[in-house]
């Protein structure tokens, strides 16, 4: 191989030299201390588990994005986790046997075999946050808020939060008595949005009623503000019960995060599915302007702890550290840098090691570059080591 | 798999609950600040990276201990990290193009095949750092005085420091005229401390001089206090310079940490093999009483950066958070926790936003048991929400 080839990283993975670094660990625990002062505890889950446990109730799109190994122990297969949120259900389902409401954050690495997101990325540092335990619309409002305050500390702005619900398509498609080849073919269709080819598709099904057929066309066109709410529940309120439920929670919601939330823009798409088949009610994303792939996203997915023995509802959310920080301006303070001479007796040592611990940085000089940048210089002065300013 | 296999981790595998993680990320904050202090920069490499990236460099011990997966992408072969060492040897090499000293920290997890170190972990969080682009004893005192403050920062006492150079060993042997297969015989007899056999064997090579063959007998007994350095310079001060300015230099070394820190117990073997080919110098390691292996590290490896087209004098050393937790008492403060109503109006939620943003752990009470550990509860009292003490 040669030289530069050496230098190369794989697609979709990278590395942060001294500046996007300190950004990355100043944001990383600017947003844990948020998640801890709103009550969620860190959980640190392992990088690598048998992939059994990795896959189990998160559904089986994750599999294509995780890599394996196999355990030169053990023999089996191994994974390298691609999301936190099967682990976070297995220490709740395991670790954590109480019937209260768990409230648990997370912080690393990740690895996917393809790019994804906002920048294409395989290597995300991802960060979330996930309510077990509770089953109403307050912790989908709970985790909702968590995750723009999250975004807007980190100085995003200008937001856009997608909001929707799994069972309005669902609730539709169940309500018009198709087979599983039928209902594949539309989801097909809604995901694609490709609303002449549905109409045409739908047109075909002779023994669905005129009733059915609107529904059915009518769920990819609700989409848009919040006056979307008011169609859907003049299109499909009457169809069944648990379509009207998921308006009426998704109108609770938009309610309460626009009271909390003023400047947050609003889309609804009634017919969108998301990425990962775990999701069982609210869903939601948000976007920032001028970039396609959610900057953050979440939704409640009960029961994924079922697997491991313990069926809890659930709620939760993720983002990107990288990403946040390759969006946001965020300002890392530097503490003030003293350049010092090479600690060779014991006076100096002390004095260095007090002002390290005053909060200075305290730099050696081991060639003459050494804290080009320095505010002070220790020189001895009257018997003793003391902090000389440098003129600049 | 049954529900008791879901539970289980991989062997050398663990995740860390609330309590453990907040020591882990509390370690882990004040460490890197440590490091800061000293002048050291964080930087973050990527856990995947093309395999020949990773191997190159740090010489081929850690192939075994690196975990392999085909990249989708490329189709080329990529390697989970094993260990950060040449990883920063190529963002020096690479992205920091200058002729000056670097000093660069890390801390993430590494993944291994088997386990290791104190505790038989195939995932630790490794923490260290390293300084680039100097040679002499300077940075080998400074690193090594960074490792034992990180050590006792971490709440450790009772440290014992292992001294060793690789320069002695490759220096006796070439003195002595061995081939290839003399050398590895003896260096496996060194590795195995089989003194009864190494005399055996030594006897047998009847075209040594008896001083050659009191060298290689006198080498492994070469092990105690700080006397040995006067032992070794007594048996091999004159065999070469090499082993001369090796000998020397522990020395330097020594007299510096004593004066530093006073109460850490020495420990020299002089025919210690590290476990990573890659070191050309001085080679340390630190232990706490009672646990065989080392906490903690570390040493010289010049030239790593060669491969990369950019040959440097390196020292650095590395620990892990994980074993470091383990082994002291971590005491983490929690701040003060107030129980709040779910935040239905504006009011209630400028008031608990505010309290967060002070420093206060609020939490809504989605169920009877949320923040059973609260100091204090937001009831609205003349009309306003406020802090009320609960009583315990």
């Amino acid at each position: 191989m040669t030289l530069a080839d050496r230098w190369l990283l794989p697609e979709g993975v990278d590395e942060a030299l001294p500046e996007q670094a300190a950004k990355i660990e100043h944001l990383r625990r600017t947003l844990l201390d948020l998640h801890e002062s709103w009550g969620y505890q860190l959980v640190i889950p392992p990088l690598l588990e048998y992939l059994d446990s990795l896959l189990t109730g998160a559904g089986s799109d994750l599999e294509i994005e995780t890599f394996k190994v196999i355990d030169q122990l053990s023999g089996r297969l191994l994974g390298i986790r691609a999301d936190f949120t099967s682990q976070v259900a297995r220490i709740d389902a395991h670790c954590l046997k109480n019937n209260r409401v768990e409230r648990l954050s997370y912080c690393g690495s990740v690895l996917r075999t393809t790019p994804s997101g906002l920048d294409g990325t395989r290597s995300p540092i991802q960060l979330g946050a996930e309510v077990y335990g509770h089953g109403s619309v307050e912790s989908d409002i709970e985790v909702l808020s968590l995750m723009l305050e999250t975004l807007f500390t980190a100085g995003l702005s200008d937001l856009v939060l997608d909001l929707g619900h799994v069972d309005v398509v669902s609730g539709v498609l169940s309500a018009c008595g198709l087979d599983a080849h039928q209902e594949a073919k539309l989801i097909e269709l809604y995901k694609a949005k490709d609303l002449p080819e549905l109409d045409r598709y739908v047109g075909g099904l002779s023994y669905l009623s005129a009733a059915q057929k609107q529904w059915l066309r009518g769920l990819p066109r609700l989409c848009g503000g919040k006056e979307v709410l008011m169609q859907a529940e003049a299109l499909l309120g009457d169809v069944n019960d648990s379509i009207h439920d998921a308006i009426v929670l998704l109108k609770d919601v938009s309610d309460c995060i626009s009271l909390r939330f003023p400047n947050v823009g609003w889309h609804f798409d009634l017919s969108d599915l998301v990425s990962y088949s775990y999701h069982t009610g609210v869903i939601f994303a948000a976007y920032v302007p001028g970039h396609g792939n959610a900057i953050a996203r979440g939704g409640r997915y009960n029961n994924i702890g079922q697997v491991f023995g313990r069926s809890r509802p659930a709620t939760g959310f993720s983002t990107d550290v990288k990403a946040l920080v390759a969006l946001a301006d965020v300002v890392v303070t530097k503490p003030k840098t003293v350049l010092s001479p090479i600690c060779s007796n014991e006076a100096l040592w002390q004095k260095v090691n007090s002002l390290r611990s005053e909060g200075y940085r305290v730099v050696e000089g081991l060639d003459d570059f050494c804290a080009e940048d320095a505010e002070f210089k220790l020189d001895f002065v009257d018997g003793a080591w003391q902090l000389v300013p440098v003129q600049s």
